[in-house]
């Protein structure tokens, strides 16, 4: 049993406080072999890394990965990968009084009915700054997955307002700031979140990830489900509040025969003619994409003041200053593709000890 | 890891198949001193029961539950508890041709993928009859819980026609065969419902479950997320495609603003003004009610022909006979109320682990 | 976390007590396709069945194990394996004032200090019937190991009387009671057992298991050593007390020299010149045979008096009628072979999802 | 599953090889609360260090180590604590010829054998120097029991040469080299070592760790038993290769009259009149002192020339030099007392989340 760690054959554990000296991660369970290096994982990061744009927080980290261990001449030993990055850019000082008030939406206040003692620097241990570490964790994943398995995301809808699928371009998704595969919205939401953003405020958005080339058997009944392990590792990202695979909840409203996905043989292999599914059936890859789409809330950190308490039982109001993101969605596109990555990559391993390879 | 276990503290392992001579499962974890017997489990088990309205399967099983172990003079002994079920109605040849023809929607063509073998009688493992040792396990849970955690679900959606939830009275739940707190709306299914069955076709819902006195603290940041694994959990029953946590995708849409839920003090105590968040922040519960809802997808068993291949990779109609429920979604009340139990059971005896009582 | 479950990806679930109505055991994660039926477990269980000597306990079961599910034409198909033997001959009389009085050296009073309630009938839980499961779960490992790899075992002690390892022939070891491989020592051993049977005492064994045809590489470090899973599993077996590997104690004793498994090669092989280490190096299997023992302390229940002291906190002599094996340790030799058997299993699999077939 | 961590509750996952920049582990699970600074860790450091008589490895680490995180005002939170400790004093090339000729004993070949890549600098990932982390985070398990729990151990053999027990005196165990309770056989024992070291050789040990004021109760049948627990995690040790509890393999030998630990009453609790059981019942803890002892086999890298072949599968006789310890053994006992005390901190969290505080 973990807190703090991910998957069962590919585990990931994290630690580290927004504002500590550094945030890292042990990767366990990496096969031997594998060529590994600064490299392969830094332009994941990259894409992470805050302050690239206004619209995301301003805080300037190099987010700079260095691995400590579990790789030799350049390729993976089998032992345990320890991925390590330094802060850089704390100014703890913004945060002086998120100690006292908790902001609304915020995990502040669980964390504090929970344990009672709490990092409140920046959100403590409760910041996205961790997800930097599911990115470099899932940098290792895709090349356990190897180049036949390919994993995008983009954002498919800022607040409510959804792009239109027929525009769908993955190659617009590096285009515009939003990891937004249809340029015409992309174009429309920057207006959107420049007001957002000016008054102090935040907005949710829509994510969608998708992973071509996953190898048919993946997953298991009953509780080591694919798509319930997808679930719980989009869920567990922070402000997360919905996920769905395939059609989703669209699929309750379908009837049998307009959500079944025929079946049709094509050069001697099984080719599904629809995949309403989500690439899943039973817990098991069909060798379908696998589609999952999840729904992050408005960033709680904004500059409208809301009724609150602090953590003597005293009602305040609560404004948080400091540097936030409008819309935290946006960063969570490259977290949202790793945590995919991850997930398949320990149900390769877990594939392979049910059943070889 | 595992693959038919569920939880870490509370652990519940099922086995057994559709047409097997029983099914069963063992409860591990239980703490000692419960009073418990097989009196505690049968209503649960009742509620799920086939064969009880004409919008359900008519296969007729009792499901008289039998506890083998772990229980001694009426009380548990902290030892595993065995609970077993006998298959009785078992009418194997309506399934004759399921080992040949891949039903679209359906299991039966993964697990091929995966195992290359399979029992394929009445769906074999992938049997929705699988829940009601879930649903067994969830009543030990609601104990293990006490009397101060009251878990209730409801159906909210049948297909596209959603209740109004203005009319939600928890009593009506069990007036109807559709655990629908909207009697207005009940009423509307039955004519739905009945047209779907007699065109041999079927139908998705949504499904919610609410828990409520739900100690605040339980849960953990950041692989041990309550909602996270109340994702898996719900995500993890059969034709779930899609779970979402209090407002859930609709938080994409609010403000900062909308979606935190303000706090003041009442009697010495945190009072949150509103639920947006559905009981949980950072992966921890705040003692507000944990809502959760989930989509199942229209049942795959049809008596409408679609295309599909064989197993000897034949292309074929496919026609399913047989007993099936034309929304797979009702029955599925019960047990999701059930997983949501056994998740809040494991959480609170990890809590303990972590932080003491 | 599991206090009832062995294993990771061969995982075994067993539950039930001495005197309940049935005992049995979950295989979770056995692959699919492997050929098993009751008539390849019976044999093992009949092995280790109580009442086939005077030197073990006259209680007469029959354990005839029933396979529940998993199987399907006769052959496993990946899902869990769920085993069962009915309780027959349970005379819970014998045991009436076991409930009132702490055997000394026995788990009684230990469970009382956890749970403050138990089964007391037989021993309940912490009887040795347990171990009838281990032995049924063990002889499925063997056929995951495939007809390859090679588990025997051996009693090479009774109490401070060792076997000659000169005349050490495993053809002996089905000819005599003991399962001991020197006949010599067999005959000695039962003039030496019947003394203490009558004297109403009881005396320890030292066991050794040996597995041949382990794979190279099964293992791994640093916590998931193969002998540190050995060690578990033996030790895990009521009465054990000590277990070593190879060597073991007299390893400490060894200069460097001594101790050095020099290697050659042979046929474009490396072949150890000898095997101190039996069979594992860094917790790694090297090809060499894997060699444990292991003590079993007396039997607990014996029929000379003991102080004692009483649920109620009063001052007793305790005396322990009923049926006991005056040598558990005999018993435990097809056990042990089990539980080698089962960490093997667990250790192939395991391998497999690390670095593939 | 992991190959890196140990523990269920309180979990230590540990990562880095011998000559890499830094070794480190991740103790998740730590309750919230407790105080914690490096000046509790660096002590139990200290007394592991290498360099600081002439009977251990010649290799200068100050072993100085950093929390990264989890430690907020000088008290845990209750999220993951990261430990490093820099390698400063690596010599690799000494270490040149040991990339290409395997040390028989040496667990060199057997990673080959698994991984076919590995660091073979100092050993890598199956140096000693791992267990430093070990001694980091048995030092943070001490603060998790509190200080009613003493841990200690001792060395109770070089080679063939036991103490007197007569002698015993927790007292000298700092006054010499060896951890040794008996001052006299000490003395013997520099005699002893001297020799083996310039003769280029090296020598086992025999340790023993104990543990007082551990509560009753801990532990658990069937598979979560103390003593399996700590077997398994006193094996994972570098060169260990026996365990045993209480009177262990002695305990073979007793009759049941010998073996049984009578108990009486003592100001209205249960006191037993001997402990051959070592403190553990069942695998359920008594509150009599934990009693393990095992065994570590002599140094593999040894001066004295052996056969061995290369990764090239060519003979060769292969000579260690380099730094080594003449006797292992001696630092294993700050080892063995933080494996036990890690074993204990997890069972105690363990317990809570089974029955309660």
């Amino acid at each position: 049993m973990s807190f703090n760690t991910f998957g069962q054959l590919f585990r990931v554990t994290t630690w580290g406080e927004s504002h500590g000296p550094a945030i890292g991660c042990v990767v366990d369970g990496c096969p031997p072999g594998i060529e590994l290096s600064e490299a392969d994982i830094q332009p994941f990061l990259d894409k992470r890394r805050p302050g690239q744009s206004r619209f995301t927080t301003q805080r300037q980290e190099p987010d700079q990965v260095k691995i400590l261990s579990g790789v030799y001449e350049g390729r993976t030993t089998g032992t345990p990968i320890s991925l390590l990055i330094e802060n850089t850019d704390q100014r703890s000082k913004d945060y002086a009084n998120i100690a006292e008030r908790y902001r609304p939406g915020h995990a502040d206040v669980a964390y504090d009915m929970k344990y009672g003692h709490r990092d409140p620097r920046g959100g403590g241990r409760s910041s996205a700054r961790e997800t930097a570490m599911r990115v470099a964790a899932g940098a290792i994943a895709r090349k356990v997955l190897g180049a036949e398995v390919v994993i995008r995301g983009a954002m498919t809808a800022l607040g409510a307002h959804g792009i239109d699928r027929a525009n769908w371009d993955w190659a617009q998704v590096d285009e515009n700031p939003f990891f937004c595969p249809d340029a015409r919205a992309a174009e429309a939401w920057k207006t959107e979140l420049d007001a957002i953003r000016k008054a102090g405020s935040s907005i949710g958005a829509v994510l969608e990830v998708v992973a071509e080339g996953v190898k048919p058997g993946l997953g298991a009944p009953l509780y080591g489900k694919l798509d319930a392990d997808i679930a719980a590792a989009l869920m567990s990202i922070n402000a997360v509040k919905a996920v769905e695979i395939g059609d989703g909840f669209a699929a309750a409203a379908l009837r049998g025969e307009e959500n079944a996905d025929e079946m049709r043989m094509e050069n001697g292999k099984i080719k599904f003619l629809s995949n309403h599914a989500g690439g899943i059936l039973g817990g098991i890859a069909t060798g379908q994409p696998i589609v999952a789409r999840f729904a992050v809330k408005p960033t709680s950190s904004i500059l409208i003041p809301k009724h609150s308490v602090s953590a003597d039982g005293e009602e305040v109001e609560v404004i948080t200053k400091g540097r936030h993101d409008p819309c935290v969605g946006i960063r969570a596109v490259p977290v949202g593709e790793a945590m995919l990555a991850c997930v398949l990559a320990d149900h390769m391993l877990r594939h392979r000890g049910q059943v070889g390879n």
